[in-house]
């Protein structure tokens, strides 16, 4: 936990405590797994987030601990149903015990935890959180399929960009900023700047995110530089050296190979990085990072507003 | 559309277009690969309970529409999710791009349609629609999990068997016939036995499909016989030959082993069959078509009952 989350302490130990009672009464073939997932930790932002949202209105940590659970819960799923990979499109192999349980395994209990969180959201009587949420896990899964069908392919805008990034990042995090403020009884003039604050820090977020997968040290990022290379996810540095590189007619070669040795990825990220990509990718950064800030002026002058204010300064100089 | 159904065709037509209209302002990507899938077809049979189970109190489709078509695209969403397959454990290869979208098409396209029935549901004002769904849902995923983890295992009882099919497809079908009565505002005393009703009838459809895999003739269902046991799922006529067969060391033998040849299963059919476990499995399944017709008896003598009983007879006597 980041330390300028320090003033929720105590609430994140509960949301710890609300994972782990969330999959206890599970089938244990299901249980096991499940509390596996939530024992591999995370940085739980997304309930940092609601809990700081509910601060500047009629705080009650109670009131959005189910909210905060639930948030967790929709992220987790994302990420287990990130993990479906394919390694070959064969299917009429008759699958063995093991290999049936990995891309299965992840599908279902994705699904699962997903569902567990629609049953805490379900006892909300504020249907404002249920739509939202709704809204934004229909558009996570929008911003997935595009992923897909926009890899290895160069000849998309920074509009696509922005569209993925959004839905597959900013959206949670604006719905984790609002609707703490929302379960707390907040009206539209704290909840909707909260809304924006996220939406702004989400987006700084993600494209720090694809920043970093290009320049930081591997060791320290835990992954290899050039994942989303490798994968053929088209990011915002790639998008601008596409265009301003001289080398960029190497770099769309590269790209559009299905295949990428390392050899090549290594290449591909020295063409974007002397080409300018992190530059520019670090001014648009800083705008999102701006308007987050012009959005928190809106909000009285609690507390947490400063410490909203200095999470929005550590997404821009984060390291990994 | 099956002719009982004839009575609620109407109906059934509005969900076709109401499933065309929830994808209509997707993202062209996605919209492409649902309306894909509803054009594929189906028999609607949620909905069409939902309907039926309306018309025990102040019926008025506009009532019951989106929760058919959410009930639908749950359905549906499991479906594809369900298409999610292994071929291999090997995750460190370069996925090529074509193999990257068969299964993660699949898991963020049902999580989308999933997505999607939410927003349905949470139009409701109506809480307790919200929460019966958001535990289906659960229940569901459990039962998929249980059915991975229980893959080719000879040492499970009769108890895992309903366990699963009752997750796997008798939930949902027992919240289609008692939310469409629920959504209508009808009280217990008619969405509770609708609910037991759809249970019931849901369990004989599940165990009459584990019975068809063994003894239909594959042109008339659409795919090879014995393909469940090909999976390695343990249905209940191969748990009753298990325990009764005399030949039951030689078909453990069989399900023990991660891969089948034809030959192997085929002679596993032939044991099944001849150790009595159709005529065991088809004595349950009157069992619970009987009990489906005693909760009919609890219900208002309207024309839709005539219909409920008449498909809980259908189910027993399908072929295909």
């Amino acid at each position: 936990m980041l330390d300028i989350f320090r003033e929720i302490k105590e609430e994140i130990n509960h949301v710890e405590k609300g994972l782990r009672m969330v999959v206890e009464d599970s089938d244990p073939l299901i249980k096991d797994t499940s509390v596996h997932l939530i024992s591999a930790g995370g940085k739980r932002l997304r309930p940092a987030f609601s809990f700081l949202g509910g601060k500047f209105y009629n705080y009650d940590y109670k009131k959005i601990l189910p909210l905060a659970v639930s948030l967790e819960l929709i992220h987790m799923a994302s990420l287990v149903h990130d993990d479906v990979v394919d390694s070959s499109l064969t299917r009429r192999n008759i699958p063995t015990v093991k290999a049936m349980w990995g891309n299965k395994i992840s599908t279902h209990l994705g699904d699962y935890l997903f569902g567990k969180s629609l049953k805490l959201i379900a006892g909300y009587e504020n249907f404002f959180i249920a739509r939202v949420l709704a809204d934004t896990s229909v558009r996570m899964s929008e911003g997935e399929v595009h992923q897909l069908f926009s890899a290895n392919r160069p000849d998309q805008g920074i509009r696509d960009y922005f569209y993925r990034i959004k839905r597959k990042t900013a959206l949670l995090i604006a719905a984790s900023c609002q609707l703490g403020a929302v379960a707390c009884g907040a009206p539209e003039s704290i909840h909707l700047p909260l809304r924006r604050y996220g939406h702004s820090i989400g987006m700084a977020f993600q494209i720090t995110d694809d920043i970093l997968d290009l320049v930081a040290d591997a060791d320290q990022l835990g992954k290899p530089i050039g994942s989303d290379l490798r994968q053929g996810i088209v990011t915002l540095p790639l998008i601008h050296a596409l265009r301003h590189s001289p080398q960029r007619d190497r770099l769309n070669e590269i790209l559009a190979a299905g295949e990428k040795s390392p050899g090549e990825i290594e290449e591909a990220c020295g063409i974007i990085v002397s080409g300018g990509g992190i530059e520019y990718s670090n001014r648009i950064v800083e705008r999102y990072i701006d308007n987050a800030k012009r959005q928190l002026d809106r909000l009285p002058d609690v507390p947490a507003r400063q410490t909203l204010s200095t999470v929005a300064e550590f997404i821009s100089i984060r390291k990994f």
